[in-house]
């Protein structure tokens, strides 16, 4: 990758850790912030890490958006999950280049780009909404960032099962998880994973007993608090303010019916 | 990957939740349990999510590892990195298919294995470790993992300097990363990102008080916790015992010196 | 207060954070702890906040046991309430001395000691519990914290209804509180709070529900959670492991019925 | 406590979880909320837990204030203490009707106040701040809730040294709580407890430090978090937001000079 900034180059223009934007180099545009006015041109030819002046007189540095900085700027027409479970569902659901995955509630495209941007260039995500505004919207960020090959979004009720089969992991990230409990079963390889995301705890009873009707093994239901730190030398505290919930992380593991005994 | 279970397959023998074995299948060995034993023979030919009797008639699920399966069985010659910790780190440092990483701190190579399994096969890991003992024990797990191609071992001081640069990412996890910092923020890419993992607030302190002054921005540290829940019809909560810490995570981004200006 | 020891005192024998004994003076006994014994005779004449020796030459503090110290030793057949939810109730619920409490589930008592050791000298609390055993362990435990003048105890079936009325507080500590709440709310004044202590979600929704039913406003539930925290110059760390769960607490108070518009 | 609502009586008046007022009932005024006006000369006459309508049709209720109520609406110069660690702060002193308290940093007096309810009629509270801003609004709310009999403000520097000696117990609520330490171990009873509420982690081990040095065992430092929930009949969860950080509370024991051996 250059590490010179160009026309048509998006980058992040970071003034402080609340307060970043992303944005694409153009010629004649000019970028408003309440610290004053940026002329886009001025950042061709800068490098990444370079800094630029507002006409103010305030410091934007100008960095390389990392994956974390674009997919905080999806475009979210529902809430979007958290980068704490969206790192750890990768991890445990062992995704790695090559690895395919079946998801159902594409919701905005965040958790399916994390993966996808995982299991590229040989793996591939197949995500399942009923909302094709949804749809629209996860197409048009996957585009964006580049990582619509090696996805597939498929407008329809998962409900009534899924195109797909043998694959290595199922993710969930819907209202009602339990009613895809079965066919996840069905079009997952015997022995790997599936992981699922609610917030109430009744969401999760209700999956889980499914899980276990349907042969999983292996259950797990866990969830991730976030707490940031405010260091200063002599000052060091947690912050004040934290998220105190965003939903519970769900695993488990298909074992092969009893007829195969 | 064959769903078939032969003579040289690692799986995972799962009783419960709690015990779970990873188990090379070999012709003429016994595994013990305090459930009873199991013939290894008897495992040929099964597939992946089939269940094994013991001799006393417990019955164990034989599934393929997952990698945090895999990981879990490391030899550890010192604490390792838990996996919520690691996940996050994977995303937040933007880790994928073709980065390159440098590592101070193999330890066991947990991490270096996570980070190694997501840059595959493009991308690289050095680790640096001044430990022998701990880089042959790292060179050893990441081998059986079949991962150690990914990886370059350093024994050697990093604080003496590395032998790379322009790498995408810094992950440092030892005792003193603020002596580090100035090392690594010569062998990043600039714009890119650190991270680090310390158990101790002034540890954290000192290392941020560094980053601030050698040029990186965009500093942010935290910490997760995992709570795990108990959950079962109509009784569902938080389990008793948790992990109350394990470290916190510190990130940062290289800029440019002022001499660019 | 005596700052002497004398025969007949009970004193904390404090060897470090986690080893500590309550301990009754007296001319005869030793006192056995794995670093050694104490002649308790010793102890006599001794102030609160000497040394004694024990005869391999460890060190042993001789304190005054708290209330803390004191609850912590009660005799228990039962889960006990910790610390840090006791401390929220005693203050939620608004207890002083001269407070009238009805509570529901004796347990060990160790509730029951702390509210009457806040209501004390005026007030009082009368406490139900269906179990005999409990009732009987209770009442030794609260006569030998010198508390038991301050409570009754009711061995009898709660839903079947209380003695009491016109009471300032209920506090509920058993496994079905939402059958409880109609009767609790009889015997209430108006305006006045209760409390509800349970470890699992389903017993909170379920006792909320009824609660809302019968009539009470500013239902609130939360739970706390106290992290320890290893503190040593440039070290300071929380604790690795935790308690990460003992229960929900629910307060509501008393609105009058319709009847009175 | 009369259950009528008189002119004169201080009720609270409750919309809902989030939006309470106390106010005092007069003959002529009206009280403004934004849903609607409620002309107090009304509520003359009522029962706690009656309602009463504002001129727009909402349903206000009449609460008897509870004394975390109370203490919610004190004036604030400075940051308060929350409930959840006052109530921890009352069990672990031990205090009870009778007990004397020496507190160094009244701000506000919230935690004055706390600990006065519970300590009266015999027990008393000196609190120390050098502020005298503070220590008017203190004084004044303090008053208002009809517990400055109990308590004696002192606008002194406490590391000049306690008028007090033999107290049962010493809380310290100030920024610098170390340099009060030695001036706290002399006027404590032997044995009996100091606590002390620092934000930052480095006030806390600069604090352990020197009860170490001064002759205070037992010392422990935790944290308290306060997770709300939010509890509807299937969808019970965590509140989203919570606080992440208040404070650290330590707790320690005089023990006797060595010159006692």
């Amino acid at each position: 990758m250059s590490q010179m900034v160009d026309v048509g180059t998006t980058v992040l223009l970071w003034l402080d850790n609340r307060r970043k934007w992303l944005v694409e180099v153009s010629e004649n545009r000019e970028f408003h912030t309440h610290k004053g006015m940026v002329r886009l041109s001025e950042l061709v030819g800068k490098q990444f890490g370079d800094k630029v002046s507002t006409l103010t007189g305030s410091t934007l540095y100008i960095l390389r958006p990392s994956f974390c900085d674009r997919l905080s700027f999806f475009q979210r027409p529902t809430q979007i999950l958290y980068p704490k479970d969206i790192g750890f569902l990768l991890l445990r659901l062992g995704l790695e280049s090559g690895t395919t995955v079946v998801e159902v509630g594409t919701g905005s495209g965040v958790a399916t780009a994390a993966m996808a941007n995982i299991v590229k260039p040989n793996g591939h995500i197949c995500s399942y909404d009923v909302n094709e505004g949804f749809i629209r919207k996860a197409e048009s960020n996957l585009a964006r960032i580049g990582l619509l090959q090696y996805v597939t979004l498929r407008c329809s009720d998962a409900r009534e099962g899924f195109v797909e089969s043998d694959v290595d992991a199922v993710f969930l990230d819907l209202g009602d998880p339990w009613n895809i409990v079965p066919r996840a079963y069905s079009c997952l390889k015997s022995g790997s994973s599936l992981a699922s995301f609610s917030p109430t705890v009744d969401q999760v009873e209700k999956t889980v007993t499914v899980l276990k009707k349907e042969g999983f093994i292996d259950i797990e239901t866990c969830e991730l608090l976030l707490r940031n730190m405010r260091i200063e030398e002599g000052k060091s505290r947690p912050e004040t303010r934290m998220i105190g919930h965003t939903g519970y992380l769900t695993f488990a593991r298909k074992a092969r019916k009893d007829v195969s005994e």
